[in-house]
């Protein structure tokens, strides 16, 4: 008899990213280094792991599929400290992924800052303990247990930015890293959290259900307990699964534009590097838009800060021209026409 | 003192659409015609008027502006026959247009169908009324009353069809017509539900609340009623109008990348008019299955019965061959590679 469906559907995931972390891996060999496979170090595939019920199914299919590949398996939780006793659950979240046979395994204790928020600082504190821990530890890949569900929420959180397409393509598969070479793989983005919860009651798993998932003071928490629901109640079950597939048909799509976007950048400069309006105006305006943004980006304006509405009020130099003047943006960085040109610098 | 801002809003709205429907009507003069504007006729703009708040405000700030810019303006109102008594409900909606001192104003009745289900025969058999009015009166334009709510619940409904960015860009400004000329405009896109419902009140226009939009049988009503407001709770009161913002910029997005896609479908064929695997394969992911999809529908299959799940499969034939059979579509349509190039045809 063969496992449970949950556990298979986990480990099948598992095993797919592995494959493909094990192709690149030998790609990547340094070829003037010794040669032969057999003085090959093996690769260290780590997993993080928060001792929640999808990061614990992770962690055991890891530990299940990559001796198999000739992979080592090991893990890392981030103790973020922001509850008192973190530590020891931390410790017992070492302890679990120990007993699945993990190794290395380690506790990394971060303090996470104000920036952008609670939930952007915990993240950005955590992909950089994440980041510290696989250089040193020499990992060729960082998984992660972000399920469909997790995706279909950062989707409608996307969503709520009205930005466009790009925020609602949500998580890559691969994604970060030095140089963005893909140390992080996110092998759950198809299996949903049920799944999950189910491989690990089958495995006899201990789980921890950490009372932020549950807190209504995070938006995240609140689109899941109730927006989420509501949404599914309204539109039908489906709506999870195409959200899910909304974030890969849109990232493609944004992925095509920024690069006819970048092309185009070139084309419409003239010979001292300016922007000229009447080839600007030419362009489809999906295409335009991303060509300013990339040019207000260029002269010094903060990615984040920058809105649609700021991006339209420059286009409105393209398409509306009725001698309008500069353009205040974030980063000091003004825009304006001139004889033309359309002339954006920093102040 | 001038008019309350619901009511200066809703007429800023009309005004600057029947601008834009005078320049066009202009441009169109057939210049053989009889000279001199003294001899044109003045257009004729309708509003389609169920009665209900939004195109009740839509018809008084039609009444309004039109006779100021020499437009003449008429109302249609459309007895979909669906409710007892729904004849004497159409009379009424006739005396309240005539009221506003609309000029022609018509009831017209029409026959449901069951295609698609009863939101979209509904609306199939409604359109169907309306063009053979326009044509019939001679009118440069219907107004439609669709608010910035309505669009935000057709972004939901078309996110929760997860077929990609088209069915995200929700209701166009201008659309329809013979020939796609334009026919339809939706002056409200921008304006509230909350505005067009004051701007009735504060000028005394009796309303009519459709029982339907309140009727949870209607998924549309589901998502107004429960969906959209659990959404707002989650994610902050900007839902709407980041959900109608999205809906812009997918549209220009995705008419840009139909733009590519139709050119690139030249430059993938050979002499023959086949399709190349290996210049297929070269495209963008987001721009071949546009390709794909183009080359599908042309073969025969209906564009409404194509999913994304299909093109994904014809994609695989280019993306992850590995001898696979042919594949079988909407509309007994079959694709296959054959010898480096895929055939899509009809059986």
């Amino acid at each position: 008899m063969g496992p449970h469906p949950a556990v298979a559907a986990i480990r099948l995931a598992v095993r797919r990213v592995l494959h493909d972390i094990l192709t690149s891996h030998t790609e990547h060999m340094d070829p003037s280094g010794p040669a032969g496979s057999q003085t090959r170090p093996a690769p260290l595939v780590l997993v993080a792991c928060s001792g929640g019920a999808d990061s614990m199914a992770l962690a055991s299919a890891l530990a299940f599929e990559a001796p198999k590949l000739g992979i080592r398996a090991g893990g890392i939780t981030v103790d973020h400290g922001l509850q008192a006793g973190s530590d020891l659950r931390a410790a017992e979240v070492v302890s679990r992924m120990t007993a699945l046979r993990l190794d290395p395994v380690e506790s990394v204790a971060v303090r996470v800052g104000r920036d952008g928020g609670p939930e952007a600082a915990a993240r950005d504190a955590r992909y950089a303990a994440l980041d510290e821990a696989a250089d040193r530890l020499g990992a060729s890949a960082v998984l992660l247990g972000h399920t469909r569900d997790d995706q279909a929420e950062t989707v409608l959180l996307g969503l709520a930015r009205g930005s466009g397409i790009r925020s609602l393509s949500g998580m890559a598969e691969v994604s970060g890293g030095p140089g963005r070479t893909g140390r992080y793989r996110r092998p759950f983005l198809h299996i949903d959290r049920q799944t999950a919860r189910k491989a690990c009651m089958v495995q006899s798993l201990p789980v921890w259900d950490d009372p932020h998932n549950a807190d209504p003071a995070y938006t995240r928490s609140r689109l899941r307990h109730e927006g989420l629901p509501a949404l599914e109640k309204a539109l039908g079950k489906g709506v999870v699964e195409a959200l899910a597939r909304t974030a890969q048909l849109s990232r493609d799509d944004a992925d095509a534009l920024d690069a006819w976007a970048a092309e185009a950048e070139s084309s419409v400069r003239d010979e001292l590097g300016q922007l000229e309006c009447a080839k600007l105006y030419a362009l489809p305006p999906a295409v335009r838009r991303r060509v300013l943004r990339r040019a207000v980006v260029a002269a010094g304006s903060p990615a984040g800060s920058l809105f649609a509405r700021h991006i339209e009020e420059v286009d409105r130099l393209i398409t509306g021209w009725r001698g309008q003047g500069a353009i205040n943006l974030p980063g000091r960085v003004e825009a304006q026409r001139q004889g033309g040109r359309l002339v954006i610098r920093q102040g």
